[in-house]
């Protein structure tokens, strides 16, 4: 058995990296160089059987959880030790990059390649996960809600949304329903969890910094508001006797990013959708239902950030003679990773030289559920451009390795202090 | 043979009108007390088979062109006589009102009653002509602009639409789309055409006049407006690296609409819709599609309009850092009516002392295709509120059937000048 000095030189494969990254980067591949892999689709199953594939042939124990998170086990402690995860997600959004979530996985199971071929002994097994739907394509952070007890008990009984076509894609999964709380796992026969992510942002690309270590990522509140006006006829019916839902809904977003700026600079602001009706060239808009997000690494200013914008919307509405009715959709609280854990990877970056900087993540990750479960540490590596959730996202191939080196000696590092 | 003095103190019967009044708006009711007639749907086509009853029954000739009007004929005048047409629509918006087209239609079927039940020869024949399509669920004054030749002859070769579901509408009303063009008439064979309305805006019953009489029809000219952003992260994208489409759409909106009411206040301006992708919570959206309506009786004024509109859309998309490109998709221009024929709406008013005005329509109308065509006048009626294209639409019943008369009169006094 190597010496944990020894252990923590260790280097991943690059080119066994390189050409899983290339072959996971063909599922789901767009013509314009992204990825779409929604959660549960066709193109998500085709990653997830080439991961098992991948995880067979290496040797691994695959295992799938009732939560449908999908995982390579490697038994390389004692008989009843407790269980390293490392991983993040194979899904991506709509028309996607090839890194959010996949460098994480193929980087943790590079890591459990590495240790296996070495034939190291650890104080923990090790287990490379994939969680399901991290995105949201139909749950925010399913899997990882799923595995560590933080999914409700009525998650399928949103009366507003019609959950038929959601049980439908799990049952095709393989998942069921009514089986999902099983998969809650027990802290105590887990020993952490370490994530390895792009940034998404452009904070460590713009400052020439090599690895961010996250301390904490923002809590989100996700609102939809709807803005009820009165259908008539456009030519004939005058300003003031208007009831404009578009007009309403129009103003209160350009507002809400003046109010988003001045008050709460440090939170995230999103109006992603808009939807309008009776949508018609002719008719004044009667409703038009706004999709909101709100993001805050601080939960007394997300709280105080959410009251300003519905209220916002209401006195909006008011100067527009229309109404606003509104309902939370979602809410995940903000989430502190661990010290520890986090010094760790401080350890190993500065025992590589490795320029780095601690940071919040204003996007949301599976690391947040973990945080609260067992001690968990999330790396950054820079995305060009701070580019993200499109074709364009990118990163260095130099940084995707040398962040895959910095997950796998913590991997290692964590050991010494157990 | 009665004189035209006698002629033109005749009046409709007033139980019958409401009897077919109430019958009509009992097809495609909903329940809020509206209808929803879309043209040509089953809706529609079972309105369309009502009349065609109605117009067998009272023993007048039925007729249906190759644009789908369909009118009742009463032969009062000699062989080879002109034919006077009366009319309007009886489709509706979505959820629209019971008044809008439909008291026109009703109205002229009830004066051609009252000729043949009086026996009266007139020097024309007489035509109670119901439009296809005139609210434009597939193309706005579909039937009047067949009749009167100006339908283009690619109307149906839209490359950026699908065209097929409105081949398939109009195959299953009996509608041959390569006919369409067969349904012009021959101004030579036509005497003029009147059409009774509600006035859809709030003018007259502010006012508390009871006819108003149509001199001008405003132009109107639609929009497609698209805004191209770039779809990223929300959480991670900061506002100076977005490229928000919907925000770039919602700041256009709310300044159009200041632009409209400092430059343009005798013209007309809608948003009636905006789709928005990928219209997720937790991505910037990359497009947003805005459809957009200006309106203006003097045309110069309408052109300049557009220019500004246009102008302000590339400016704002310059200040958010995102594109905008922008498509025509029709332009119906201003419309006179003619000066002799609304002199006599006029001389009908004053016999019968009736408070009334001249006004601009801020409405499209069939007329505005006929009043190029053949002399043409238009009669409006208040609607109580303004309300219009929506349930609330109403019209004393005092007024409609005073409108009747005020059509029936005109009808019999244009006589006067053949």
């Amino acid at each position: 058995m190597q010496s944990l000095m020894t252990m923590t030189e260790l280097s991943i494969n690059t080119d066994r990296l390189l050409n899983d990254f290339e072959e996971l980067a063909e599922i789901g591949a767009t013509l314009d160089g992204g990825v779409s892999r929604l959660a549960l689709s066709n193109e998500d199953l085709e990653a997830r059987s080439w991961f098992a594939d991948k995880i067979e042939a290496i040797g691994l124990q695959l295992h799938d959880d009732d939560a449908g998170n999908l995982s390579g086990i490697l038994r390389c402690g004692e008989s009843g030790a407790k269980t390293l995860l490392i991983g993040s997600h194979l899904d991506s959004v709509p028309n996607g990059g090839r890194y959010d979530g996949s460098v994480g996985v193929l980087a943790a199971l590079e890591c459990l390649r590495r240790v296996k071929e070495e034939g190291l002994r650890l104080p923990y097994h090790l287990e490379a996960i994939n969680f399901t739907d991290e995105e949201g394509c139909w749950q925010s952070l399913f899997g990882s809600r799923g595995l560590t007890g933080n999914l409700p008990e009525n998650y399928m009984a949103d009366k507003e949304a019609d959950n038929g076509p959601f049980r439908a894609a799990l049952f095709r999964a393989g998942i069921r329903p009514s089986d999902v709380q099983k998969a809650k796992r027990n802290p105590a026969t887990i020993a952490g969890y370490l994530e390895l992510h792009i940034e998404q942002g452009g904070r460590l690309d713009a400052a020439g910094i090599d690895i961010g270590i996250v301390t904490g990522i923002v809590g989100r509140t996700t609102y939809e508001i709807v803005f009820h006006g009165q259908a008539s006829h456009s030519g004939t019916t005058e300003l003031e006797r208007r009831k404009d839902a578009l007009l309403g809904a129009s103003r209160f977003i350009c507002q809400a990013y003046d109010l988003w700026q001045t008050d709460y600079p440090e939170g995230v602001f999103n109006c992603g959708n808009l939807i309008v009706s009776p949508g018609k060239f002719n008719l004044i808009p009667d409703q038009a239902r706004l999709t909101l997000e709100c993001r805050h690494a601080d939960k007394n200013m997300l709280s105080l950030m959410e009251r300003d914008l519905l209220e916002l919307a209401q006195s909006e509405a008011g100067v527009h003679n229309i109404t606003v009715t509104s309902r939370r959709v979602q809410h995940m609280p903000a989430a502190v990773m661990t010290e520890s854990a986090v010094q760790i990877v401080e350890q190993v970056c500065e025992s590589m030289d490795i320029n780095y900087t601690r940071l919040i993540s204003y996007a949301g990750h599976d690391a947040q559920m973990l945080s609260g479960f067992t001690p968990t540490a999330m790396i950054f590596i820079p995305s060009v451009g701070g580019a993200s959730h499109n074709p364009n996202e990118y990163t260095d191939w130099e940084h995707v390795v040398q962040g895959a080196n910095v997950l796998l000696r913590s991997v290692l590092l964590m050991a010494q202090g157990l």
